[in-house]
This record gives structure tokens, C-alpha cells and sequence, in this order.
């Protein structure tokens, strides 16, 4: 026999050697390097035959609950923290630009392009809010005609596309272009914090492992300009609840705004809100392409 | 915020500190240490956007070829070396007594009770085989009724419930009692290498990665005594192509066995199988429970 045989000691070593022949250099990599955490993760804990059961039964049924319209493994990543660990590494700012985050599931239909000032709460239920802010690049230079892509839940804590019966599509969606100074801005209504989809396997281990479902308030956006990179992030409100313990880690300080109250008749009458009004401030920051 | 926010270098940490309330101690081990080992692999590989997406659509691919006949996250567990991992981990034998190896996946109806010296290639098939042994303690006592559960391929390399409409039901199986001296034979035919089934996302992973699906010959083994702990093991046929190179990597150097070819009518009569035949032997100990 010409090959190692398996054994407890050089399991991991074994294992790894049959990709050794894998064409792909990049898979070879991460093939050998999976394997090499997988096996130290087994030996680590002592994995027993019956919680073995149990993770191929739990990893099943998220293959089972996973269709068209609901993916149960990213819902998996993310409360594992993964799908940020990934979108962190693949979109270092460092320091000098906007901070990415997550894009989430609910970016699924294509943002309907508004003009400044538009209110994008159609429905216009909730707490009134002005959302502005200037787009530069990484010395301060105005980016004219960026477009600002944005997306949140309603004061209920849905997106428009898991409540088409009670929300008209398109609500708290805009495909803004910034003015000739990269300015934006729009009517909204403040967002709500919600819980991810917890109905499923990754619901149930969250559940039995006593941490809640719930994201924190939270704006989406996509920034973009030609020349520039864009960049997917969020905008969180700062007195939102379970922004310490968001339920899949998007929450990062830089991203983190205050979004104060405006108790002023002729303010509110000039920008088209009732009075008082909140207001959220952003002036995203895009690095050279 | 009195958690602590996530960050590249600190994402471990804080992924596993959102399980430090999870009731049960044990649930609470195994998934920080997971945690721990996935965020090192993902660091480790720098794994891209697309890589994760590949993967996510690789795992619920594996969810939905999963069905009550097939289990396909066994198949990657297995091709991945963590059953065999798992399974070694559970019962050290610490080399006194027979090692164990996978349970496989074809063990999925009650072996038929036969007597001693029964033939259990019911279709008469294949290279003639009495395979014979001693089932003793650590001490080399005899241990008298014990029961040798065997099950194994046709020259084909498929199991009996792989074929139901070529193959009749128990071929090539069979639960047989050792007689008052810990003695067992049965006639037989030598097992062939086959190839666990290839055609779903493991397959593909085999494929991509340049590995073949192959299995060397074997025959299957659980064998069990009153007081004694039981041993799930298979015996590796010596001149079988893939010894090395096992797809499941479930050889173990002190379960191969010669299978020699006996020459002699008289014997071949006395056994009750055609003249030449081949033999296996192999002589079970198993550990005080």
C-alpha cells in the first residue's frame, strides 16, 4: 500500500493528501485547509456518534427549508457570523472610507429610481424622517451624480416584499442620483429593528442556544460612482434596541448614527414633513476604483 | 453598547461570546469551538464572495439530494474523512481488541439468521469464498454464541438493496451464532472494490478535485457478545485495487486479510463449495463492556 492510512493522529495530514492531485490550485487550498479546521474542530470537542446525528440531521433539514425564495445555509452563515467575516475580509476600508456590512436577503427586486425629496414611505405610516448626506471620495471631492440605493423595513419591522398584501411594492425602496455637490436626500420614516426569519432550523438552534433573532434598526444602502468602488452598508440608529447583540454582527461603530428630532413648523413645511421630524445624517465616503 | 462590536481580527470572539448564555454546557462547547475553527478557516483561505456563494449553493445542493434512501451530507461527512474521524474518536481500541471502521450506509435492513456453514451468495455468483474465524475477549476466551452480523457486495460491487430486481433480498447477508468454542464460517463470494454513488454534489467534489469514488473489497462486520462491547468493522480484501486510496478512508492496516486460494477437491467438498476456492479468516476480539 502506497498511500498513509487513516489514523486518529494524522487524520487531518491523510485526509488532506487525497486533494493533493486537485487541478485547481485555489481548491486544492481550500479543500486542504477545510479539512485541516474541520478535523481539529472533531478532535477538539470529541464529537460523539450521536451529535454527529444530529448536525447531519440539522444540516438536512437547512438544505430542506432552503427554496426559490428563502435561503436557510445564508441565514446559517450569517448568524455564525460568517457572512460578515467574509464581507469584512473581501472590503478592508481601511479606515479611510465608508465601512461595508451585510447586503441581507431583501435587496431581491431592483430599487425604483426617485427624485431628491421624494418620501419613499408610501404608505405613509410611521414616524417621519429626513435622510441626507453628501457623497465624496477619499479627499473630500464631491461626487456629482453618485446614486444612493436604499432600502429599510416600515415601523412594523417588514420590507415591502414579506408583507405584499398589507405594503404597496416599492415601499421604503429609492434609486436616488445625487445633485452636482453629491448631495442626496429624501423623506422616509425611521426603521424599526425585526427578527430574521426564525421559523426554521437556524431559528430553533438559535433558541437553544438563548440568543434572540433580532437585528437592529437599520438603513440599507448602496453607494456608487464611476471611478469610484461602491460600497453596500448600512446605517444603524443609535437608540435602537439589540444594537449590541445584533443576531448576525452587522453593527459596526463607524455606521452608527444619532437621528435627533426637529421640532420646527417651518422647517417641517419647507422639506414636506409633519412636524416634529427626525433626521438621519450620512455622508458616505467611496475609495478610488 | 456593552457588547462588543465585531471586527476582522476579533470575529471569533465575539461570534462565540453570543453563545456564552446557551443552557446547555455541552451545546455551549461545541459551538463556540466551531465558531472558533470555521472563522479560522475562512481567515486561513481568505475565502472570496464567490467562493461563499459557491459553497452556500454547494451545501443546499447536498440538502436536496438528501432523501429517506440516499444521505448525501453522510457521503461528503464520509469522503471528508469526519465519519471515519468520528468513529475512531468513539472507540479507541487501544490495540488490544479488533479496530472498528465506518458503519456505511448499506446496513439499512436486519441481516436474515442463518446457520454455520451457510451459503449466503443466494444467486451463486462470483468467486467462491468460506470466510471463518474465533470470536475471543481480550484474554483469548472463546466467547461461545456470539453473533457475527456480515454483509457485503456481489462480484458486481453492488448490495443487494442497490439491486432489487437483479439481486434476491439477503443475498450476501447474513446473522450467524458462533458455535460453543467462539467459532463462525459461512460460504461466500470475495467481495469487489465499488464506488459509493457519484452522480450528486459529492461526486462533482470528487470529480473536481481529481479523486476517485472507489471503495476497496470488504466484507462488513458487527460482531457482539453478552458482557463484551460490541466492534463495527469491516475485513479489507489484500490484492484489492483502491487499499490505498479508500474514497471513505476506512482502511485500517490490522483489518486486511489475505483471501488465498485453496486448491484441494476433498476440502471443496467437505465445505461444499466448487474446487478451487478462495479463503478469508479472521479472528474478532472484542473488550470487556
Amino acid at each position: 500500500m502506497s498511500g498513509e492510512l487513516f489514523s486518529e493522529e494524522r487524520s487531518a495530514e491523510v485526509v488532506a493528501a487525497s486533494f493533493a492531485g486537485t487541478p485547481d490550485p485555489r481548491l486544492r487550498q481550500v479543500m486542504t485547509s477545510l479539512v485541516r479546521h474541520l478535523h481539529a474542530f472533531v478532535k477538539d470537542v470529541e464529537l460523539t456518534e450521536e451529535e454527529w446525528a444530529v448536525a447531519v440531521d440539522f444540516l438536512t433539514r437547512t438544505g430542506h427549508t432552503s427554496t426559490g425564495v428563502r435561503q436557510e445555509f445564508i441565514l446559517l452563515s450569517d448568524v455564525l457570523g460568517v457572512s460578515m467575516l467574509v464581507e469584512t475580509i473581501n472590503h478592508r476600508s481601511g479606515g479611510t472610507s465608508t465601512e461595508s456590512t451585510v447586503l441581507g436577503p431583501f435587496h431581491v427586486v431592483e430599487s425604483p429610481p426617485r427624485q431628491l425629496g421624494d418620501d419613499i414611505a408610501l404608505d405613509g405610516k410611521g414616524t417621519p424622517c429626513l435622510v441626507s448626506g453628501r457623497v465624496t471620495g477619499p479627499d473630500g471631492e464631491p461626487l456629482a451624480g453618485a446614486t444612493v440605493d436604499v432600502w429599510q423595513t416600515n415601523e412594523d419591522g417588514f420590507y415591502d416584499v414579506q408583507q405584499p398584501d398589507v405594503q404597496p411594492p416599492g415601499n421604503l425602496r429609492g434609486l436616488f442620483t445625487a445633485d452636482g455637490d453629491g448631495r442626496f436626500w429624501f423623506r422616509s420614516v425611521v426603521p424599526r429593528y425585526y427578527p430574521i426569519p426564525d421559523d426554521g432550523p437556524v431559528g430553533r438552534l438559535l433558541a437553544a442556544t438563548g440568543r434572540h433573532p433580532n437585528r437592529p434598526a437599520h438603513l440599507h444602502l448602496i453607494v456608487a460612482a464611476p471611478g469610484y468602488r461602491p460600497v453596500t452598508t448600512h446605517v444603524f440608529v443609535a437608540d435602537s434596541p439589540y444594537l449590541d447583540s445584533d443576531a448576525v454582527f452587522g453593527v459596526k461603530e463607524s455606521l452608527v448614527r444619532e437621528v435627533p428630532e426637529v421640532d420646527d413648523p417651518a422647517r417641517a413645511a419647507e422639506v414636506g414633513l409633519a412636524n416634529p421630524f427626525r433626521t438621519l445624517t450620512f455622508d458616505p465616503i467611496l475609495l478610488r476604483a
